[in-house]
């Protein structure tokens, strides 16, 4: 959910999202619905537009499996079990239709597969630009604790998944016409969802996203929905691929600030260490410490015993930004 | 759901749908879910393209209201009680954006507000062509009939709810740039979906679904999913505006043909005729009986003894038509 959409429905609507039938509404990855006596309902939407969530010329196979895994992503971070999707083409006349959509749903459900997730409906239309929405549907245990955005505490660790930064050197790289090692290229066409991860963390962290706009810009979302907190952040702590390290030789900021990581970020009391590691093995998903929940904004990001310069603008926002990740047009 | 995303995902997918998880998957006006002991969830997702689905010029105030409209007449004709929405908006870098996105909102809640339906999550994103994803929630009561499009019976009859045409006509006149009279405005820019009417029917009707792609198309797709039964309409017995009925002269199909009804098409067995009108008066929604279904195909519109004529192509496909209703671009 993006802020702009945020800002948008709270003042145009400012009882979206309130009723007594909403679990929690609008403000988080997803939104909590009252499911029946076992289990809460988890449901979310994004949409992806050629051009500028992903390249035109990208393959149709990488198209659906991320147009999924971005969505399935917001269910991770819930800690919630998909069980449907809605799927809405919009799809431009001079498109060879057919082998399109037919790559596009051979990588849709590559990715289904491997999640149980069931496609139930959607809607084609004819449009001037290639674009996808998708809203999936999960359920999680009513009984256990809610990951949200806004509990994380002061004195929490803040963890991530996998690595930092490989979806920004990839696209960067792809967009120079360079190329592109395969886990890099994996990260950013086929990143996959921590599904495992989040459902195994349920019991034990405080508060939960996932990484869409970068890292610093989604730690800051994360803050302020937990009320105006702070963090400092270790940069040799950060998980990146060797490659990113070195793209970040000049700029450290770098591989925090690009979007599409797809991770999860979750602070945990300082005390669940062990077993915050034991989700780690059982999901097979390697998670990393970096950093602390402060009491205070701002973030910093300590390299070498000194606050590494950060940008004014911490990530992208689909939105407001014309330039999705700088460089696509 | 159009024709084409049904091809599509039956082809591509075919186990789309079939889980032991869902009650009806593709295929409907929505999707049924299983929920809980006392209800069934109903779930439909709906996209409008500027220029497609609505004139560019279109008042933000009646996008706002049509987009929720269109989705909600989908939970209607499945009998179902609005719950939750999702809401994908992807605009255009030269909209006022600020100014537009309150007439959106404003048109989307005064419609929202009649219906309780809560506004929970979605997305915004920036894209070329000004475009809108809603995806509804409603329940059904489990114990109840389903009225599915396949469950027509040969010998039912036919029934519509409010008139035909009005809308087709509406927009002809628009484009034409000739004044719109305000009960076709309405029926073009803010239909009612048919709600209450719907909820009232589930334990009368044999088949329903609504009239989105004119009322011969959607007919044909009813009986299709009927296993190829037929239907005998009478021309005159069909509900049209004045106005509709004058345009109709020379051309007798052309508001059986045009798009955007928006209204109710269900069959019932004849026995049923008294408890369909007393549903109608206590949803306070005109009903009329219009025809009979056959054993076998085709649809024959009967006028003054005679079968009118009939163009090959019975009504809209947003999809596979660039020009949609004709006169867009």
């Amino acid at each position: 959910m993006s802020p702009e959409f945020l800002l948008i429905t709270h003042q145009i609507a400012p009882q979206a999202g309130q009723s007594e039938q909403v679990i929690l509404g609008i403000g988080d990855d997803a939104a909590l619905l009252p499911h029946n006596d076992q289990y809460e309902q988890v449901v979310a939407m994004d949409t992806l537009v050629a051009g500028r969530h992903f390249l035109h010329e990208q393959a149709a196979f990488d198209v659906g499996w991320k147009s999924l895994a971005v969505n399935l992503s917001d269910l991770a971070s819930m800690g919630s079990v998909p069980q449907f999707a809605l799927l809405s083409l919009s799809l431009p006349p001079d498109l060879e239709r057919k082998a399109w959509v037919t790559g596009f749903m051979q990588g849709w459900q590559a990715l289904a597969d491997t999640t149980g997730i069931v496609l139930v409906g959607g809607d084609t239309t004819s449009s001037p630009v290639l674009s996808i929405t998708v809203t999936v549907i999960g359920k999680r245990p009513a009984a256990s604790r809610r990951m949200l955005r806004q509990s994380a505490c002061m004195g929490d660790d803040l963890w991530v998944s996998g690595s930092i930064g490989s979806a920004g050197l990839a696209l960067t790289l792809q967009t120079a016409g360079q190329h592109i090692p395969d886990s890099l290229a994996q990260a950013l066409h086929r990143p996959i969802p921590r599904l495992a991860l989040g459902q195994a963390l349920l019991p034990w962290v405080n508060a939960a996203m996932d990484i869409s706009d970068g890292l610093l810009a989604d730690l800051s979302h994360l803050l302020r929905a937990s009320g105006d907190l702070g963090a400092t952040l270790d940069w040799h702590s950060i998980p990146m691929q060797a490659d990113v390290r070195d793209w970040a030789e000049k700029v450290p900021y770098l591989p925090l600030t690009s979007g599409d990581d797809y991770e999860l970020l979750f602070t945990a009391p300082v005390c669940m260490r062990d077993q915050i590691q034991t989700c780690a093995v059982a999901s097979n998903t390697p998670v990393t410490r970096i950093g602390q929940i402060t009491a205070q904004q701002p973030i910093q990001v300590m390299k070498d015993a000194e606050a590494i310069p950060l940008p004014s603008q911490l990530g992208f926002d689909h939105f407001t930004s014309h330039k999705h990740h700088k460089i696509l047009a």
